[in-house]
């Protein structure tokens, strides 16, 4: 791991950063985190999946969020792309961009680095601290998956159902409650603070037999627009069916707003995948197995685009899909 | 690659850096920039050698920079890494936290990225991009290496010699030329701008005999330094011998405040390794046939610090060694 200082003032250095980031590196890859690089012999035979996502201030966390928290969700929201292609995770690099920390807030990072790696029995391979003046923290995830058999977005055939995990729109209005736009609540702050990628679920879906699958970050619905476009196909979603927790549900404005809102919010990392009809029984059995739901909420279709319906079978025509209006 | 909005006002989306770098993300692996991952099947029974390095505008580079020469240097100096521990690169993945940026830096700024992957034969893997109100931008470099073939920061042994590719100091003097605090000078600010990774010369190391390595980033002291802690040894380093190119030379104080000047820099990006007294032939044959100057600096011996001899020979005590006083 690397150290250089860059502007001045803050109240932490990075030798204070390594020091507190030091017990995490056990394994022998992170070299102590005392060289250059990670050197790493992946498993035989396996293909790697690699994968690097930033989390900024005031989006996917706020300032007052626990450091332990955003620790979490920063190498989650990775493990959660790693799932989405059915990858066993190995390792991650960090690329943390400090601005004023403490030293008690640098302990309490390492701490929530330390509880979302075991969790999900991945290393510390190493990485990089710059003091600056804004905070910004990377994180490249590692994984490796059977030859051939990692999922894309592209694969899915006409005719294939749709399927989510778990439920839809919680993060969201977690987000809004943690701004003080809403009342508090517990379980939908924490599925704002704690994502939990879907590595088990993620493993099994190709024996499952499913053909495609991503990850919803951006909101379900722009998320399945791109699946559908990388299979060359389109989509259509159903609202009526979309997954909400009793919390989302009495929180959320009724019928198709309120689903709108959900399926447009992001946040989720849940798994979207599509696998053809026969397919559902094997479906069932691996989401129950870990005890995650699983909810068909529409079918990829010949053409092209997304179409959407409503709690009343209307057609819907949404302002927005989600986080970014392009690919 | 995925895409996020972050803040508002930027002039530039995510889908326009994304359609501006994919173009380069040519290989089976990038998956066209289209998916959550990449998904590659690493060279049979090599060991991955695995890096993160972020750069910050107005250190690593200055905001008048040409976007195409940041881009080479976010590259090239996590490729540096890989060559100190002797690997082939083969991708990079990308987190650039962009802020305002126009279309046409993008543009120069993927220019830059096609000349430096093209000229060290490394694949865009993917990456993140995030829109928000500060410039970040980071790189994971991946490479690979003969099983148990890695280099090292430990490793040396006492009676080693230590030695340095190229000259040093060049970019310290080139930032400030950039700053307006010198006179312009061609070659200086280049160094500055446009550092090359010594892949070939890393490659060629553990062959020659060398039995640790490391890149000149920080400062030769520090990183030295650093050197000997990781090997459990000291390190004795004679400024009189400090490789300066002509440019340099004339720039600096004269005798030893010059060279301490220039052994405190860093930003080299060159290659300082240890090797036994009798490899000599062997490293002078691998660096005269890349074209780099090869000089020795110095020695391991046993003990622990950094003794530092002025160009009389006498005792130096430096104040500071470089960018981090740390490990």
């Amino acid at each position: 791991m690397a150290e250089r200082r860059i502007g001045a003032g803050a109240s932490l250095s990075e030798a204070d950063v390594i020091a507190a980031l030091r017990p995490l590196a056990k394994t022998a890859p992170a070299r102590g985190l005392m060289d250059d690089a990670a050197v790493w012999l992946p498993p035989l035979g396996r293909e790697l999946v690699l994968t690097h996502d930033t989390i900024a201030e005031g989006i996917h966390y706020l300032p007052a969020d626990d450091p332990s928290d955003i620790a979490w969700k920063l190498v989650a929201t990775n493990l959660s792309d790693l799932a989405a292609k059915g990858a066993m995770p190995a390792g991650v690099l960090l690329g943390l961009t400090l601005a004023g920390q403490s030293e008690g807030w640098i302990e309490r990072f390492a701490g929530g680095l330390k509880r979302v790696l075991d969790e999900h029995d991945t290393a510390l391979f190493g990485g990089d601290t710059v003091l600056a003046e804004r905070t910004v923290l990377g994180c490249t995830a590692i994984g490796h998956v059977s030859r051939g058999h990692a999922l894309s977005r592209a694969g899915a055939g006409a005719g294939d159902r749709i399927y989510v995990s778990g439920t839809i729109g919680d993060a969201g209005l977690g987000l809004a409650a943690r701004r003080g736009e809403a009342a508090s609540d517990r379980f939908l702050e924490r599925r704002y603070r704690l994502p939990m990628p879907r590595l088990a679920i993620g493993q099994g879906l190709r024996a499952a037999g499913a053909t495609a699958a991503m990850d919803v970050s951006d909101g379900l619905l722009i998320d399945a627009k791109r699946m559908a476009l990388a299979s060359d196909l389109g989509a259509r979603i159903d609202l009526a069916r979309l997954p909400l927790s009793p919390a989302a549900a009495s929180r959320l404005p009724a019928g198709t707003a309120g689903r709108l809102q959900a399926a447009t919010a992001g946040d989720d990392y849940e798994l979207l995948f599509a696998a053809p009809p026969d397919c559902h029984p094997a479906l069932v059995t691996l989401c129950e197995g870990e005890g995650i739901r699983l909810t068909e909420i529409g079918a990829l279709e010949r053409g092209a685009g997304l179409s959407v319906s409503g709690v009343d079978g209307e057609d819907v025509m949404p302002v927005r899909l989600g986080y970014e209006h392009g690919t």
